[in-house]
């Protein structure tokens, strides 16, 4: 030890001691993770932001966030009902002021009635407030007319991204060939990727069908499975319906398909649902997996493992900030469960705040309340905004040469396939970019539009595509869509 | 494939099919998870409330979490201040109602202003806010006597917890006899055991000194890395100031000789200062290890590295519920800086309301605002009634035979020893317990007073311990501490 001192006193004076912690000696696993939602694309929209506050001259005046699924950031107003409860929640001394409506009081004296010290500032129990959990319970049974949920089966969470990352944890053991495989769609939406790459499980790509409307194939799920085995052990599959980022909504016919699979795969389901309210084209419904498993009976209902996740972030809502979640598990193993809860304990509770929003969410104002009424009519705007800007979105991409758009069914984004030109390849290649990389990024530097390159989320190698959301008010989504194909077709121009 | 579907369906005939995920199945590491603050005691405590609301009877009325710092499910009200702002940015509609001081108008204002979409509802850049990381680090400037703090160089959080373990996140690397190692002090707070269980990596324990009021000696500390090197390689050293379980605030000499040793033996420092508001004793002070590494000059203060942890979880406000906190990173290498945003932009953002907490607790009301002097009031009867609490927990286990405890210098937990007699040892070994576990459990269940064992947090072999907060009303503290010491005596007896 002395010698290696010695070696490091020289090299300190030298000036060349190395830090503890370096790219080079880092766990190799995070070095690993990619997040393209929040990636170097948007590193550079930041960039752009603070030049422009400085008054540096650009092509543009403003730069618009259309990579994140984050509508009040957009200007979509908060639901008021929900911010009065929240607000009563949080100042309690307002419980006496005439300016808020009985059922919001009532509402917030619930909420606090179940909190530790009646306060959202003390510890939740690690699961969740039980009130809170009975409440999505109860909502569960109603979406899915009447099938049981049991409360105890139902873990609140952070955001939803949370509880994913929990039940994939959980599901991660072996080493070289008996690694945990996972498969998930392509495209996907990255937290999957990355956590997979954190944890060290084996990526098992499965792709959406393009040509179908981004359609899940059951065939292309045997195949990805069949070329995993063998080098991995397949344990779960990864669903998210609605799409993220594709839009798609799955039939009916696709889910129980995708059950069986599952089941005679011996793979635990994983449904990321929390697009649940945003469906917007005619003839497309959600159906939740735990529906459709408990109608299939026997052996299904009874057996295959599911965890269903769902978010205060995305619906009517939008409430990102807040970081409120769930996670309903069906047939998990009760000793596993124990252990979930156990995990979750190491992180004391999920933000109080975010727990007591996602009650309102789930138990929303009753028709004979007075909030009712406003409440309905805020709800149903936005959802009309978002249906009107999903057709839009897909109508204005459509029309511009070199660009296809499958239509917006659900969710909050397009992910249209763009023609690039071979020289733009070249281009992008000689600069070390993924060719759809290259593209956004001019894009960007010349629109200030900021989206994701498909790159980011996987694609069929030769395609390109980006994920724009349909977030911005009806009127600048159009011009956005506008500029964005007159930028298309110049870029075309420049490298044909 | 087959074959092995048919056994399958045979196996399903039969009724015994398997789970996918099992206990057997599962991550082998999150299994090894252990977190005492809310293991089988706290159930146990869970259990015997809903018995009492069933009405069965019981020794005692009610069951009292002295298990977790939860400064407000103990009665402690929120700091008028914080929650009017709050409630201010939660629902800006009562930014024109007069019944809000005008300071708590304008620093709403001041938040939501730098929030997108200028709401609590929108995500924030992965870092957090970026106003409130120049709140912070101007704050941390002022505990510092002014040694600079760079706003890029602080990262918000999801509670401190989310934030220590990111960092120790960044430090697993190598395999087998070249697994990162990081020393942790006995006894811990087991966020630090169950992380390390949980990424794979070696947990290096060097033991705080009983006797000298549970100081932390730099000989013990070079006993137990060489004893780890070897067998893994020691890479970070945590401390936790002021100490949690064990109440101890160390001196500057101490953090001084800490950090010598670190850069010598090229540890990377995490410093855990959440408590750093709570300090009671006379004598004691809170010294941060950021401002006496810049003291130190070089070579330590331009090299070694160091994060340092804070939360709005504990200090005066107590305000758990909403997650917030932050770390500052010193001497970190710019690349892996990149790659810890990057693996926080996985999770997307720390809970808003968190973060607009965060920022009132590091700039609250100046001196000429219309609501310092009910702030200032409030915090400072919470801030003495706590040194009052210290003080007598620690006077009154001392009067009880076979107790003993240091003094509660700072924190909000006693951590006392306890004499066990062997026949109760032996009891426990019998029932598969260990024995300060024992001890707990009838605690709770004959006065229904929740603590933790002190093998929750590691103890000297043959030593036996509980942690206990403070954090009970006065006079209900002093019925608590006489109840338990007699509940000592008398278990003493009945194994004698």
């Amino acid at each position: 030890m002395a010698l290696s001192t010695g070696d490091q006193s020289q090299a300190v004076r030298n000036g060349l001691r190395t830090k503890v912690l370096t790219l080079h000696s880092m766990n190799p696993r995070v070095r690993r993770v990619e997040y393209a939602v929040r990636g170097p694309i948007v590193q550079r929209a930041l960039e752009l932001e603070q030049e422009l506050r400085q008054g540096v001259k650009k092509p543009f005046t403003e730069v618009i966030r259309a990579n994140i699924g984050d509508a009040q950031a957009m200007g979509q107003r908060p639901i008021t009902f929900l911010r009065q409860v929240l607000a009563l929640c949080v100042n309690p001394d307002l419980l006496t002021s005439p300016s808020f409506p009985d059922d919001a009081k009532k509402r917030a004296e619930r909420i606090l009635q179940a909190c530790g010290g009646h306060s959202l500032g003390a510890y939740s129990v690690s699961s969740g407030i039980q009130l809170i959990r009975e409440d999505v319970a109860q909502y569960i049974e109603r979406r899915d007319g009447g099938i049981p949920a049991d409360p105890n089966n139902v873990f609140l969470s952070t955001g939803a991204s949370d509880a994913i990352v929990t039940v994939l944890k959980l599901l991660v053991a072996g080493e070289g060939h008996t690694r945990t495989g996972v498969l998930i769609p392509i495209p996907q939406y990255p937290l999957y990727s990355a956590t997979l790459a954190e944890l060290g499980a084996v990526q098992v790509d499965y792709y959406l069908d393009e040509e179908r409307a981004w359609a899940l194939d059951v065939s292309e799920l045997h195949r990805a499975l069949c070329q995993a085995r063998g080098h991995c052990h397949p344990r779960a599959l990864c669903v998210i319906n609605p799409g993220n980022p594709t839009g798609q909504v799955q039939t009916r016919e696709c889910i129980e398909a995708v059950i069986r699979f599952a089941f005679e795969e011996r793979l635990f389901l994983l449904a990321d649902e929390v697009y649940q309210d945003n469906v917007y084209a005619a003839g497309s419904q959600f159906h939740s997996f735990k529906k459709v498993l408990m109608e299939m009976g026997p052996p299904y209902a009874g057996q295959q493992e599911l965890a269903s996740f769902h978010s205060t972030s995305k619906g009517y809502m939008g409430e990102c900030g807040f970081r409120g979640g769930y996670v309903e598990v069906v047939n998990m193993d009760a000793a596993v469960q124990q252990q979930m809860l156990k995990l979750m304990s190491v992180r004391l509770c999920p933000p109080v705040p975010g727990q007591a929003l996602l009650d309102l969410v789930v138990s929303p104002p009753a028709p004979t309340d007075p909030s009712f009424a406003q409440f309905q009519a805020e709800r149903q705007a936005v959802l009309a905004e978002l249906a009107a800007k999903a057709k839009l979105t897909e109508q204005v991409f459509n029309e511009a040469p070199g660009i296809s758009c499958n239509p917006v069914q659900g969710a909050m984004y397009s992910f249209p396939r763009v023609q690039l030109p071979p020289r733009a390849v070249e281009r992008a290649q000689e600069l070390g970019l993924a060719p759809d990389m290259f593209f956004c990024l001019r894009l960007l530097e010349e629109t200030g539009i900021c989206v994701v390159p498909g790159s980011g989320f996987g694609q069929r190698e030769g395609t390109y595509h980006f994920r724009m959301t349909i977030l911005p008010p009806l009127e600048k989504l159009r011009l956005l869509l506008e500029k964005l194909s007159r930028f298309h077709a110049k870029f075309t121009l420049e490298y044909s």
